[in-house]
């Protein structure tokens, strides 16, 4: 039963993977300037050329990995483009050399449109500089994308003033957990395969997987999104603010980090906090799927969107629940990861033109169509598919072995 | 007919603008530090302490304005705390005097923590000073208001440098129709009954007015948000953007603007472009209500609550039909003043704790069960119903001596 439950969302992750790449591969490559087109509409018309840096940096990783991990995407045309948005990536992205800062949003011929205040634009040009490095095997890349992780350690660490951001007396300083989850994801693409990367960021590491930690608040019940500097709750819609999907997505990067440090206890306190607490308060119980956002008091949220049902959310709690049950054999986390996934095929996919719609409504129905967008791109569904169907695979061996011995 | 009609929301309108007023003396009011707490859930209790300017500055203006106009709300209560918000303001809008640059919001006792890039907090400072100024009697609040006024059309027209928005290559230098509607209504709001001042803002006015009228695209068919500097169509979202209920606000002011000027053609030119063809292109047929954001060529908007139902649009609505109604007595005008109020009062009134819930879904069921939140506050409800209780006064009394001949 089990084992034809792993094969049967084996097979169906797979095919999805591909026709997910071949939505990009079809519709997303500028072949003139380079990088990618990301608004793309339901068919992949493009309704817009403007190029945001998260997803120019997403996309090349995501190429990238799938060429380098996924024989089949061995593909020149993904190598290819992963180059030329690495390329448009370098000569584009931060605004000012020799500042670091990267704008968020470029015009498509790589001028800057808008500067976020923040390290996001910076983290996804070092995530797919730094695979697209190993790929190529052009130490260049790396090098890059070293430069500018040093340049997003300082910022967060040392001093953030060259983020423009400025310091009001009105604002507590506070941890969003959006920081220390990227620098934990950074830190474990740096580190993969390179002792001396591993040992360099090892420190990073640990401070970020605390930090995430400290966001467990209301003694183990609740993991909320912002937290102050020495983790203590704050007042107000900030400090009740909870976002499920996050947490989840928390809860894999953290698992990656527990199997990392061998801590077994750590790994099954990340799954009751961060995997199996989140879905439990963020699933919707009258319609499914994962609200946007929550408040942990139950009060309502002040963003508009917080009932609808996005990709990523759902994306999120399939890779975390799907290596939970790996790493734990946790027949109620296989059950979830089953849950999550025949609402996201049923609710998300779409059959006929390749890749995912995004956001829908409370009930479930199509609100956006678009297939990608500002902050839709070639990363989340593709990225989860690909790492379902290798942790599926292993599992797949494994029992397979069992079975014959 | 047409009288009973007048008569019976005159009534309705004149009940529920009690309601509403009472609701925000009830549960807004700071008494320790002045100014109003906006973050109400459905019955009033605060869920946020945070105080954001726009929504300060807009209670100032709508208090003092009923206290002025309104027999029946001039109770010493309402000028009170119009006072203590204007104070409130004037002591910690501005972040770092002498600059001219206020918050966006400020923590209870009145320390900023935020600040846009935009003219608007600034805006909402001038318009409730002025009328501070207005019913109080005491020239500082005016003055301070014209001084701020002078810093908004010197960003606006001369040099926006101080807002803090960097010059990028990539952006295109646009006008965003919110601009000079906001300045159009603070030249009508510093001009009434002040020769010396509608003459100083004259030019402005028309400026303004213009400006707006730029917006009008695609050869008389549809207002867009955003036009180049010169007023041309604009590519990709930003040039596609379409918002009725700004359309329709951007409309009513326009209507007091052609009075003003005795313009007759121009205010049929606007009754058609402002009033009915975004009401016609923005109400949803199959579900009833104003969308959110609309893509002029029919494509998907990429806002997730583009097809959110909004009190806002649907209180401007209001103001804009009966306004034209009275300005031209077209009957097609005052059956689409039914047609949103009937729509407004059955979906957004609460008649149980009083003011409008403010977010619905597409089909209209409530999404956000808040009262006020970081962008509502009390100002549009009130605003739209003190406004149609005036004009179904004049429109009634004038029936009547028409009868009575």
């Amino acid at each position: 039963m089990h084992f034809q439950m792993l094969r049967s969302w084996h097979e169906r992750i797979s095919q999805e993977l591909d026709a997910v790449v071949e939505f990009w591969l079809r519709h997303s490559h500028d072949e003139e300037y380079g990088g990618f087109f990301t608004c793309l509409g339901q068919d992949g018309k493009i309704y817009d050329d403007l190029k945001y840096v998260w997803l120019q940096g997403r996309q090349v990783w995501m190429y990238s990995r799938l060429y380098r991990k996924v024989p089949r995407f061995r593909r020149p045309e993904l190598l290819q483009a992963a180059r030329a948005g690495g390329e448009f990536l370098l000569q584009h992205a931060r605004v000012a050399p020799p500042s670091q800062k990267c704008a968020f949003v470029l015009t498509r011929d790589g001028c800057p449109v808008k500067i976020q205040r923040t390290i996001f634009s910076e983290c996804f040009y070092v995530l797919g500089l730094d695979e697209l490095g190993r790929v190529t095997g052009e130490t260049r890349y790396q090098k890059e994308a070293l430069a500018m992780m040093e340049a997003i350690v300082h910022w967060v660490r040392e001093d953030p003033s060259e983020l423009g951001r400025p310091q009001l007396a009105g604002t507590t300083p506070h941890d969003s957990m959006a920081v220390p989850m990227m620098l934990l994801n950074l830190v474990d693409q740096l580190s993969e395969g390179d002792a001396e990367a591993a040992s360099r960021f090892s420190e990073l590491g640990s401070w970020s997987a605390q930090r995430i930690l400290m966001h467990v608040q209301r003694n183990g019940t609740a993991v909320l999104e912002n937290v102050s500097e020495d983790g203590k709750e704050l007042p107000g819609c900030l400090g009740r603010q909870q976002n499920p999907g996050h947490a989840l997505e928390a809860g894999w990067f953290l698992l990656c980090y527990a199997q990392r440090q061998h801590d077994p206890a750590l790994l099954s306190q990340i799954v009751e906090r961060f995997v199996k607490q989140p879905f439990y308060s963020g699933w919707d119980s009258e319609h499914g799927g994962l609200f946007a956002f929550q408040d942990v008091d139950g009060l309502c949220p002040t963003q508009l969107e917080w009932n609808m049902k996005l990709w990523w959310p759902h994306t999120e709690a399939m890779i975390a629940f799907l290596m939970a049950f790996a790493d734990t054999r946790d027949q109620e986390l296989l059950e979830k990861f089953d849950q999550v996934a025949k609402y996201s095929f049923s609710k998300f996919r779409d059959p006929d033109a390749g890749e995912w719609l995004g956001y829908l409504t409370r009930e479930g129905k199509v609100a956006l169509t678009i297939k990608g967008g500002p902050f839709k791109g070639c990363f989340h569904v593709p990225r989860a598919l690909y790492m379902c169907e290798e942790i599926l695979e292993s599992l797949l061996k494994e029992t397979k072995s069992t079975l014959l011995e």
